[in-house]
């Protein structure tokens, strides 16, 4: 496969100022890309953003898996799962033997060991499995075709469809934004999270890029600020007009701005049609419920979830220092800066005063970080997918081999 | 009038490790106090807190006046009230002349500048016009009494009557505060923004260290992180058990500590029973509205503004500067750390970006910072004050002269 031509089929082309592949009318590049000429995988790197725009580049499976997807130079469900696909890329790469059956074992064992970066992100499985199934299959029945390009191919086969995937989805939310939308979004539900153009932002980047005249308010979403930073990155490189609000300004955006819509991603999308998102979500669907403000979520089909009911998700609890990181910069430049005295302790709140227990006892001091909440089906007007757009009951009546059939006619289509 | 008996009289006794008056149960410190020996005002300075605890002092009105009040060592309205009714004292000690009228003239123009520093302060004018009238009305009695005793007598009146307020505050308050309790709290309506022992925040430290079993959860309060600095602060001090939340983390405590209780500070009261309060304050109200939890307001009588309703409250925007300070620490850090290029920018959004116009257009983006929100009186359950307690309908059956009957009634009792 041509990539540089699939890629040209989407809009994206080489810049070589930014060295990646920007699309023509949103600026927005690709998150990642396989250079089969170096033999190196390319991510933009996340962690640097939005200070700065660099590309990570390697050519060993290891590294990109360490520090790639658990380092989190790239992030996002979709965005993993391409990445672990080029990880067997890189892994076929380096495998110094000949017979194909030690090729296999080689493989097998790199796929677990890509798999276990990221435990709980369902896409990175399903992407390194397919890959290795794919290629096993091929080897097994004898054709003759060469591992390297099989492994090639599962992989670009899994990147191209999720560039189809993405496509569909923006066409689908497209429809619900109007001229003169102000929309509140949540977290970096945006293209940075998958291949290039794909979850909730990229609706109303594709909206905006398309002429429809739209303001989009982002929220900072704290612990990890990936609204302040990823969205509103996206954002200017989209130059869509942007009012930036931290977490508790949601009201007052209303109030003052008009803000008529409410656009969110998902994690995980249930049977029942809840929806677990990033950490939140349920205080913005409440206010947007009590303001009668309709409640969006776009996310792509891979969220859904059609096993279990919203409250049986179980609510991971991430570090607290994520919490206190800011609290520790801001200590540590007044220092330098002679405004605080250089005994002035960094750690805010005092390490021995904080807590890993449930709840803290005298004296004690609990830094509560649950990584996403789960908003119940009545609080949601609307779930976009690149499969279609369902009522929050209507999800219940999906089956997987409905899903299956709506994905197969997409990832079927000419990029 | 001798100090220390008085603050004794609070429980309140002097602790030369942190070098000023703290409170024997509570280990809060006073906010401020003048040292009548050195001739010095002393600042607990806010500005390094959570930090480090130091405080500040001055003999210089105007460096205390500038310094203090316009430059934030001190905030809270009655803190600041106090604060300029000693900057009165320190302009009266620095008078050359022995004229009286030479003096009056001196008195009156620092009175202005020193009500200039934060001009919609209204405790700020109300104390220091007090110190000022008084001080004139004695001279032009003729009784011969020291000027010097007369200015100094007004000030420790207003920070005596501070005490007395805040006093009654929390007694108030308590009633409402039972074992078991699990209180949110936004911003720090504390002890920090009263002489000590006054708003909202202290009615839970008074309860607590009376011996109720209760839990605070501080929001952080973005943008100016009170919540996270000084509430914790002031929460670790007193030893309550605490369990901090970002902004947006309002439901998930909910579900998963079980809050029963809401209580929040307030910068204005309207006649109907309105509360402009710190940004934020509305989310969480919309928020408890919605899952039925109570809602109370914790404040001072001087809060109170009769004369207009919420829905007439101008909405004072802040500089944008605060919701970007913490990313332009991360990105100095990080740069002198290598994990930025020393070409990374640290400035985000790009200056070039940002505009100050209501709306932005292509390619601008807006950092919407209100500096407080009006709650309305149906997502409130009770307000709370030093005078009694309301409910919101009750706010306006309040005459001018029934909140001055209760206060007098308060200031003329024992301290």
């Amino acid at each position: 496969m041509d990539l540089e031509r699939v890629l040209r089929a989407f809009d994206l082309s080489f810049n070589s100022e930014v060295e990646t592949f920007v699309h023509r009318k949103t600026g927005i590049p690709i998150t990642l890309w396989y250079d089969a000429q170096g033999e190196e995988l390319n991510l933009i790197d996340q962690t640097k953003l939005p200070y700065e725009l660099e590309v990570w580049k390697t050519k060993d499976w290891r590294e990109a898996a360490i520090n790639g997807i658990k380092g989190m130079i790239v992030r996002g469900s979709q965005a993993i799962g391409c990445t672990g696909a080029y990880c067997m890329v890189l892994a076929i790469n380096q495998f110094a033997g000949k017979a194909s059956e030690g090729a296999i074992e080689h493989l097998f064992k790199a796929a677990e060991e890509i798999k276990s970066t990221r435990p709980t992100a369902v896409n990175l499985s399903w992407a390194v499995d397919r890959v290795f199934n794919e290629t096993k299959k091929s080897i097994q029945s004898g054709d003759g075709t060469d591992i390297h390009s099989v492994v090639k191919k599962a992989a670009d086969d899994i990147f191209v469809e999720d560039l189809l995937i993405n496509r569909e989805l923006r066409k689908n939310g497209s429809e619900y934004i109007n001229d003169g939308d102000v929309i509140i979004t949540h977290c970096n539900a945006g293209s940075l999270a998958t291949s290039y153009g794909g979850s909730a932002l990229s609706i109303l980047e594709e909206s905006y890029s398309n002429g429809k005249d739209i303001v989009v308010v982002p929220k900072e979403t704290r612990p990890r600020n990936q609204g302040f930073k990823l969205s509103v990155w996206e954002l200017t490189r989209c130059n869509i007009p942007t009012i930036v609000i931290t977490d508790n300004m949601v009201s007052s955006s209303l109030n003052t701005y008009g803000v008529n819509k409410i656009l969110v991603g998902a994690d995980r999308i249930t049977k029942d049609g809840a929806v677990a998102n990033k950490i939140g979500t349920l205080d913005l669907a409440k206010i947007s419920s009590f303001s009668k403000i309709p409640f969006y979520v776009g996310a792509s089909y891979s969220t859904l979830d059609l096993s279990l009911t919203g409250d049986r998700i179980p609510i991971e609890e991430r570090d607290w220092h994520e919490m206190t990181a800011f609290y520790n910069y801001e200590a540590k430049v007044r220092r330098e800066l002679g405004d605080l005295s250089t005994d002035a302790q960094v750690q805010w709140p005092e390490l021995k005063r904080i807590t890993d227990r449930t709840k803290p006892s005298h004296g004690e001091v609990k830094l509560f970080n649950p990584a996403f909440d789960v908003t119940p089906p009545s609080l949601i007007s609307l779930i976009i997918l690149d499969i279609g757009s369902f009522s929050p009951s209507e999800i219940s009546t999906l089956t997987g081999d409905e899903v299956s059939r709506r994905i197969t006619r997409i990832v079927s289509s000419k990029p």
